[in-house]
């Protein structure tokens, strides 16, 4: 029988954090809910707006009596909030966070927390929108979405056991991998999307008539475009935690895209046709939408 | 006062072909609708669908006593249409197309039609969805959509005037302009966008774990991808059509792909923070959704 938890401290309550607040008292109403971060006027709407039951910015405070930390900030700023936490750790705390690359988290991790790394279950709930903030955090983020946790060797299996069962109670599927492969996949199906979005809004917000260019965009994309909106500072903090397997799958695209623009100077229909055709096969096959 | 068309022929009953179809008999129940096209079995499921009125693949039969031809296939299979068409045109017959690109469509309106070109109206609404066939098409497509008229010097005006009063019925707002500048434009708002998403899948489609990559794809990847489901016949038609202005985008936006990739690269936070803010400014101004 796994031991839920009774008291938990969301470090962080924008879109993610506040979402798996909500998600969290909804499976079970008892769970009392703290936040703390840097920014008090940020924690006092989520108060308001019931996202969390109460805050402090005071860790020692935030801290009494918690048995899950949950770091929910931009995976740049991680390692100053381990730092802080850390003199309020103890053996009976559960760390988790919600961070888009591992690696980089799962280094920070060992490194401060020491002989605590062993009760921090890496995670990353592949769920969210291209909005920020408590305001924009619901309960139903994480339902039917899958959680990817990466343990280490050195993780507690009872501290796995408890983050995934915090994650079922919120209607995700969690799936554990390593480390290294959760990063590789997430630069593939995640990062370089909004690499390609940011790039893509970039390049035309620099022509001379963006007003009318934006003006003639269709609803193709505005779909195409929305991860754009997201957050730069979260984005940023992704780019340099993940910046090896990202580079690497842009490095990738650039060729492939290379070799359809040669197709369209020289008029290869074949090719082109080729590339299209595989492409709609293999979205078609994988999202049925 | 502008003269309503009482009968017109549709070449090309698909989604947009299609949809202009329902929503002209929405706006005036007496018009009268006639599909004409290469495959029988689809103009037949047209008709049974309630889509179009009636049809016939012999042109003569399906030309007679039409007061406006709509060409509505993929821009690649235009010319051969015009040369089909040519024979049964007559002076009192209006022209249009629904063609994403329009300087080879108007190049070839003058060349095959001759004298009778000045009764062409180019065209091109911005809409449509990633599906394709009679069966996606609905009538309200266009509505509150932009529909872009190319018309030259040649154009007779009071074609001019029908075809737009055709599609302010249909909900949708006419806008004219010059074809080279319409052809600039769509190929940075739309055909772009395709190239990278079309690409993007492709890429991912070849790597060794696809199966595992795209079970791991979010909300925001199937946004980013959804036009990667497009047909691939009409935008390999597209990107023949307008290779020139599309070519040129697409480095433009290669440039700035690898400028992006630099910074990741050697960790330049400021440079990524700069893009990335751009692009969201950029985004969110233009489209509030």
């Amino acid at each position: 029988m796994v031991t839920t938890f009774k008291k938990i401290c969301i470090y962080g309550v924008g879109l993610m954090g506040g979402s798996l607040a909500l998600a969290c008292k909804k499976s079970n109403p008892d769970i009392e809910i703290i936040g703390t971060g840097r920014n008090e006027a940020h924690l006092k709407q989520a108060q308001f707006l019931g996202v969390i039951d109460s805050f402090s910015t005071d860790l020692k405070a935030a801290l009494d009596g918690v048995e899950l930390i949950v770091f929910a900030m931009p995976v740049g700023a991680m390692e100053a909030a381990f730092k802080q936490v850390k003199p309020f750790v103890n053996d009976t705390m559960v760390l988790t966070d919600l961070g888009s690359t591992k690696g980089n988290v799962v280094l920070l991790a060992n490194k401060i927390f020491k002989t605590f790394a062993k009760n921090f279950v890496p995670g990353h709930p592949i769920a969210g929108t291209e909005k920020s903030g408590a305001a924009a955090a619901f309960a139903e983020l994480f339902q039917k979405r899958r959680v990817i946790l990466t343990p280490t060797v050195l993780t507690e299996p009872q501290a796995i056991d408890r983050v995934t069962a915090l994650w079922q109670g919120c209607g995700a599927e969690v799936i554990e991998m390593p480390v290294e492969h959760h990063d590789e996949v997430l630069a593939a199906t995640s990062h370089l999307p909004h690499m390609l979005a940011f790039s893509l809004v970039d390049t035309l917000s620099k022509m001379n008539d963006k007003q009318e260019i934006f003006k003639y965009a269709a609803g193709g994309f505005r779909d195409f475009t929305r991860i754009a909106s997201s957050s730069p500072e979260m984005w940023q903090d992704i780019c340099i935690a993940n910046a090896e397997s990202l580079v690497d799958v842009i490095e990738k695209f650039q060729a492939d895209l290379s070799v359809l623009t040669s197709a369209i100077q020289s008029g290869d229909k074949e090719t082109i046709a080729k590339i299209f055709t595989r492409a709609k096969e293999a979205r078609d096959q994988f999202c049925n939408d």
